[in-house]
């Protein structure tokens, strides 16, 4: 797995105070196959990041980014399930405790994989998900960093029981080819952003940290089947536009 | 990528005669990162292809094995997006006229990871699917098959726009660690079962030909914090484990 990120300092915890100044961090994701050019979600999660950046001098935050489609991070194996299990037998066990637990070769190749992706997710301020729907849902590539992060225990504060996520802001970017909302006729098929309000807030994360940007409609531009929804969808991209760039305007900083 | 399989004889469409006997294919895909001695769903899929194949003689059928886990499916990359949308911008177009779309390496290879997935498919009488629940929806081994087989117009016929999985039968034999049936508290987070009925339905397979057999409460055995519910999950494996047997002897072969 490689890993491709920009840090502009010390990755720190949320709040933590470095000269009297808070430093701000942001993880940036993507999930799309496609190139920036071809992706409504590459390029709407890069103008929050523009943006998000833009408020900030150039040394009061980290950036972070990963390209979960270009540099997949690997499936889990055995080794991941069993090293859980055991782990999950223990209580939740602190993140500095796991490798007493780790057992031969395999459990501890994965505990590698997956330990600087945790950490990178408890170091964000905020979380910035570019999510194309793929077939109803989110792509494999996401969902191999699902798989791989939610390892047990591993956002759980081990003296209190809270959640370790409860102050990150989750930001998902959602391009969608279709229409999927309430009262359409295919709002059964929608799997996305359902899912991932699911898994987040079960994860931890606050409903209130939690926003969703969808830019829907977004394959009528190209094919000919959808010819008659390219305003609709038109209207859509710039809605989803105007979303990000306010968001990353005025998403608080830190606060819980 | 790398194939496991096992060819009794050339496979054949549904329905298709050779000497005078129809030939039944069963292709069996498992999803789970465990081992089979650690899997339910691995063991589960395997009682059913055992029982399948011990209804017919040795030559009277082919079976097929993928371990999507062991030998993933890789993630579709750029050149899978930009042919799937010139050959929708065709309409639905025969996989035999694809090629003539290819432009450039990377479509290529895409297409040559594409199309033998593709045609495993088409040539199955019954799909068998291993599916363990990870994080509340389907593995990111069995999502990379789904996103990689699904082409645009791969499973429609050209001619009568029908689709060309309305015979096949599509047999999901689950795993999940809790329990997360309508009227539990987890019931809105099932997005395993709910998913993949979307999907297949979408992709043309028939309600009537759509199977789902669900062992729940599987973590029960070896999680403390779910001891309490060991019973509940040692009769739903039982419950499990006869739901496939059954499952096996009785499908029909072929029939629409």
């Amino acid at each position: 797995m490689s890993e491709t990120y920009v840090l502009r300092r010390p990755t720190y915890r949320p709040g933590e105070v470095d000269g009297g100044a808070v430093a701000r961090s942001l993880l940036h994701l993507d999930s799309s196959a496609s190139r920036s050019r071809d992706s409504v979600s590459r390029q709407l999660t890069g103008l929050f990041a523009d943006t998000w950046r833009g408020r900030r001098g150039d040394d009061r935050y980290d950036y972070r980014y990963r390209d979960l489609a270009a540099d997949p991070v690997p499936l889990i194996s055995p080794g991941f399930v069993s090293l859980g299990r055991r782990a999950q037998r223990h209580g939740p066990v602190p993140l500095a405790v796991v490798p007493s637990l780790v057992r031969g070769d395999d459990e501890a190749r994965e505990w590698g994989l997956t330990l600087p992706l945790i950490n990178e997710l408890l170091a964000a301020d905020t979380v910035l998900l570019g999510v194309p729907m793929y077939n109803f849902t989110v792509p494999a590539a996401l969902k191999a960093w699902i798989d791989r992060i939610t390892f047990p225990g591993a956002f759980t504060d081990p003296g209190t029981g809270q959640s370790l996520l409860e102050r990150t802001k989750v930001v998902v970017v959602e391009a969608r080819g279709g229409c999927y909302r309430p009262g359409t006729p295919r709002e059964g098929f929608e799997f996305q952003a359902r899912y991932l309000r699911a898994y987040f807030t079960d994860l931890g994360v606050r409903e209130e940290n939690l926003h969703f940007v969808c830019a829907e409609m977004t394959r009528a531009a190209d094919n000919p089947a959808l010819a008659r929804f390219r305003s609709m969808g038109a209207s859509s991209l710039a809605a989803a536009r105007s979303a990000v760039t306010a968001l990353a305007a005025r998403l608080p900083d830190g606060e819980a």
